[in-house]
């Protein structure tokens, strides 16, 4: 064990009920950025951390993103940065969170007030927020805590960067992390964000990947407006034949995209990358019990996590102007618009998969021999982002997790996105780590979320051990 | 011509300013059935036809049918059913109408006020309800009122039936009109209802057909819950997925429905039939008009119109629980709805055809090799219509139109339903003739309905004309 973190440990013990307390402050706050009457809990929110980083000695700053784009009534929540140390001789770690949470009603479903953390016999903490991201964010400033009442040296210096619209699109982020790159940030070393999960509820994970996202529509119109399907019935070419016919030859039922040459855009599996699937912490269960059904399409864990994490998938969303209530009406739909995406991996580049995907759609409408009209965009990519897990950033997280947890964490990427990584990887050109605090049962964005004891108190250690590795490892590619 | 035919068109003519008068009041009650607010004029609509039918001279009674089921602080508008005539030596016809409108606002697009007829410089009259079906119904109480103005002997009993819950699924009237045929309808001899319209504008037409529908869901579920598509695209069967093949198995883009032996049940095309397309009244263009566009599936009217009227057709209508708003959402749905309708024509059975699509969906279904679950049933169904164009009923009419419009008239079918035909054919045991009054650019049930001038006097005539052949035409099978 590094020297210091036993006195480190110990204090975070004694100091663990200040700590819940603190969540408990933060849980209290609504601080939702996607309802408008809330914004000023979100600037109530900005303004609590501020303070709380002000108190443990940190130099803090809150800074205007300006007005919400499209509601120009509403000024966007400030970015919450803050410095902790400024050693040369130190590296400089850079962890980013975020302040404000999903909406939550207790008339939603919830078994406790949602703003009131509610600690059950199993020392589940229930609140929104509390694993999303409140819990993590104020891991940090739990970990600085920590240090001063242990009077323990700060191994790194620390660059705080929390924003309260994370929730809601993140607006401005982009923009300041690019804007600050080369400023407030330009000491960065290593990035470290907190605010994914681990894959299952025992062993913690570090996260080196995620898939991007190609967001696309297909229009399809005929007639000049919706028709009565007694009249027009097999007489006039409808829109919405054409369209099902054409989302029916992009996937089939197994998952398999039909696209030609997409697949080939993938980078290769390799004997090495095929051997870490078998070593994961994940079983069938575990997929079905959160599918909630035994619906998944391959027989082992390793298939699954491959489709997951690896490879591209494509799923159809919904169909725009065609009826959707409830019920029953006879009618031809004049337009219709079909949505899918596709998750992308390495190594498909945006433009490489839009180019064959209008090219395969065109084609199979074409075959289809009818007079409506048919078009298709995209509508929004992101792309894929996977670090090296074999940077020092990783290497001194893996060593935090087996000093604290006593195991060696699983190496994850996820099926999801969480374009900020990419963003920070992209601005400051340093390794990125995704270092989660909670599980996958805390129920992030759903009713009843929550953060355990264990998960918050330990994961507080976890946050600050990583710090002190940090420090120790040496450079690495 | 029939001798007393003269002085009744002569004094239609002499009358057309009162019975444009009377059409000018009928409009302005706001009759919407499908507005609760609006109940109390739907009331006043039927005291409004009752008390001139009573002026007249008719036998009118308003029967209640009850609560609105579903909304019981609602009383249902009653039917006004009405006795001219009682003379054991003439012929008894029945003939129905309605008297409640659709919604209508000027704010919806109306270039003037919906409940104001308005006559503008080509004779077209305005207002809601005017051709749907305030127009016809006012026909019938013309021809009496000019009958009697101009002393000539009424050649038929009538029975009316007009009722006033058309617009929002005749609630009631199916059970009133059975339990009626033994009783205040067991006289009646034919059927005639003023509730269509003409294919073109300007030659009249009889209908003799109808199509029926059957409507079918089909629901796919796999997961507990809607799902992430980052974290579980690929790895989990996607109900979305199985949905867009199963429809894509259904109907191709030229409307040929795929589904085995559905075609054998339709009644073959005989030489004879064929020759009756050729001579309609209808072009290509008449059909691209309606559509606003080009694409009708086949190249010839005869094609088309054997298309709308004489085989079924299958229309996918949309989608339930999928994502179905602008914008992108990167959901998986968790259950999905499918929706389509078969126009049925006749051998076609009911049952027959619930079986045939079932049969095929679920093997359709079934070569997918999805872990989703499947259930397809059907929503409703409503039966064809065909009635034979040689009876005596048919005859009078055309004789009619023949000596009101100088032209034989198309003798047409329709691709839609009016369930009421069917009811009255099955609860009389009687031939039952539609015969339109309003022309194919009326616009019913959208902005600007109108009725011509012209159809509407002469459309007086035509109901007139037609009860006078009916006295006259021979018995025929």
């Amino acid at each position: 064990m590094a020297p210091s973190l036993e006195p480190f440990f110990k204090q975070v013990d004694d100091s663990s009920n200040d700590f819940i307390e603190r969540l408990r402050k933060a849980v209290a706050i609504p601080s939702v950025s996607a309802q408008d009457e809330n914004r000023p809990d979100v600037f109530r929110m900005g303004q609590f951390l501020a303070d709380e980083l002000t108190a443990l000695g940190a130099e803090v700053e809150q800074r205007p993103l300006g007005k919400q784009p499209g509601k120009e009534h509403l000024e966007l929540p400030p970015v919450v940065v803050a410095r902790y140390g400024n050693d040369k001789n130190k590296r400089t770690i850079l962890v980013y969170g975020h302040y404000d949470v999903q909406p939550a009603l207790k008339e939603d479903g919830w078994a406790t007030e949602p703003f009131e953390l509610t600690i059950d016999e199993k020392d589940r903490m229930y609140g929104r927020g509390s694993t999303d991201d409140k819990g993590p964010v104020l891991g940090w400033l739990n970990v600085i805590d920590a240090h001063r009442k242990a009077g323990i040296e700060f191994p790194v210096n620390l660059l705080c960067c929390f924003e309260g619209m994370e929730e809601y699109g993140s607006e401005g982020l982009d923009d300041f992390i690019e804007a600050e790159s080369k400023k407030y940030f330009k000491d960065t070393d290593a990035v470290c964000i907190s605010d994914n999960y681990w894959l299952g509820t025992e062993k913690p994970c570090l996260t080196y990947g995620l898939r991007g996202c190609n967001y696309y529509s297909i229009s399809i119109s005929g007639p000049a407006q919706d028709l009565h399907s007694g009249v027009f019935g097999g007489s006039a070419h409808e829109p919405m034949t054409d369209l099902v016919n054409v989302l029916s030859k992009l996937v089939d039922p197994q998952g398999n995209i039909l696209i030609p040459g997409l697949m080939d855009l993938v980078a290769p599996l390799t004997e090495e990358e095929k051997t870490l699937y078998g070593n994961i912490s994940y079983t069938m269960d575990n997929l079905h019990e959160s599918l909630g059904a035994e619906t998944g399409i391959h027989p082992t864990k390793e298939r699954t996590l491959m489709a997951r994490w690896r490879y591209p998938s494509l799923s159809i969303h919904g169909v725009e102007g065609a009826y959707s209530a409830p019920g029953a009406k006879t009618v031809i739909p004049a337009k219709v618009i079909g949505k899918f995406s596709i998750r992308t991996v390495p190594n498909m580049e945006s433009e490489d998969v839009n180019k064959l995907v209008f090219d395969h759609i065109k084609a199979e409408f074409a075959k289809l021999n009818s007079k409506n009209t048919l078009d298709v965009w995209l509508q929004h990519d992101g792309k894929w982002w996977v670090a090296s897990p074999k940077h020092w950033n990783f290497s001194a997280a893996s060593k935090a997790v087996q000093q604290v947890f006593g195991v060696e964490p699983d190496m994850t990427r996820e099926g999801g996105s969480i374009p900020v990584t990419l963003t920070f990887e992209q601005a400051t050109g340093k390794n990125v780590l995704l270092l989660p605090m909670g599980s996958s049962t805390d129920a992030a964005h759903s009713v009843n979320e929550k953060l355990d004891k264990r998960n918050y108190i330990e994961g507080t250690k976890l946050l600050g051990a990583y710090l002190h590795y940090v420090a120790e490892e040496p450079q690495s590619s």
